[in-house]
């Protein structure tokens, strides 16, 4: 049992960055390195990854955040703009570096470190897809940092972590639980216009309780049985 | 009573890392830079610092590591090759950020984090000016980071410190007080292979202890009462 890290550039746009990140994860032992529709990686790209440019070259290309994501239990996004400034939902909670450490102790699996673009960050339908929002405390003057050093002070965090015996839940038997309970959501007649943001607070309150397999099988009969027995009252 | 914090950049050879670092510095809310005897500074170190322009802008520069740490009470040194590999005396015991924020909670002063050249980093004639060894925890297979991800790490780290009103000992006053021991050493004749290795073992001592000004005035009174001792028992 082991906990392995992913990370994940969104759409880089420097490929300086895209060397210099390669360089820190090897710096702490991480070598799983997926890009999602990448600039072009030359020269630049090289001499930044400097000693690393296996994991550079190793790297996984994708089209999508989806095909970059396979296999990972699950996805965290890291945003230097939390929801304590734009009150947005899709932003909170956010956990810093050292609360993720402490909530994977123990556990075993995959996990998707997430970073977006230079400029843009993640786009609003991008967050939507994390199960936690991870961000680095920095100074409220000047918060945005470098993509690589973002990278860096995550890995150094998490190179310690000790991971456990208890197994995180499948990504695709939770995605099949979120869809459950969109179903039963329709089912209830939910109003629409809360009907995605009352998902998205789901999705996070599994996200930061770390699902086990058996949890989620459970919350999928429950929904079942519910939802069986709204079918038999219609039919009353 | 405050904790300030200096990077002290010694002989860095690429202007973007000295850019990076500044940006660096501001994202964790520092804006104390000494650059010692630097590469010229152009236009890709402006580019690289982003909005930490002022900080870059800001730095002393000097022609020495004693100018460029005036007023500091600690120099703390840091190095990716640690007493373990090399089982030099001048590089044990090495910390680790975690450790450092820890033995620096509750005092208060200036800490100067002196960070080496990019190839060499430091000599041993520098490394035995440090009251401290710095080193971040790195895979063993490519331990060598790039400096501003080092100075990103450790600044990470020691953002959240929480400052006492624990003053540390002026390093004057140390200074005075190491000289007064290598005096003392002379005095009773130590051997000379041995006194170098002997004065630094104590410094080290000192470094990690946190010398507040009391102790250190103690210690130099109990110096003088021996060697007045040693004198008059020669007389006799």
């Amino acid at each position: 049992m082991s906990l392995n890290f992913r990370v994940v550039l969104v759409e880089p746009l420097y490929q300086g960055n895209v060397g210099s990140v390669a360089r820190a994860m090897k710096n702490f032992g991480f070598t799983d390195l997926a890009l999602v529709n990448p600039c072009p990686l030359e020269g630049e790209a090289r001499a930044m990854s400097s000693h690393a440019r296996d994991v550079l070259e190793g790297a996984t290309i994708t089209n999508s955040i989806q095909e970059a994501v396979v296999g990972a239990n699950l996805l965290i996004g890291t945003t230097g703009i939390t929801g304590s400034k734009f009150d947005e939902h899709i932003r909170i909670p956010a956990f810093v570096p050292r609360e993720l450490k402490k909530n994977l102790e123990g556990y075993s699996g995959t996990i998707a470190l997430l970073f977006g673009r230079e400029d843009k960050g993640f786009m609003k339908e991008e967050l939507c897809m994390m199960d936690m929002i991870l961000t680095i405390p920095t100074s409220e003057i000047y918060p945005v940092m470098n993509l690589s050093h973002a990278v860096a002070v995550v890995l150094y965090e998490l190179s310690g972590v000790e991971a456990g015996e208890t197994p995180l839940a499948d990504a695709f038997d939770t995605k099949l639980l979120m869809e459950h309970f969109s179903q039963l959501l329709k089912d209830i007649e939910y109003p629409a216009h809360k009907k995605d943001k009352t998902e998205l607070m789901l999705k996070r309150i599994f996200g930061r309780a770390r699902l086990i397999p058996r949890e989620v099988q459970t919350l999928r009969g429950v929904l079942r049985r519910i939802q069986r027995c709204m079918v038999s009252n219609k039919k009353i």
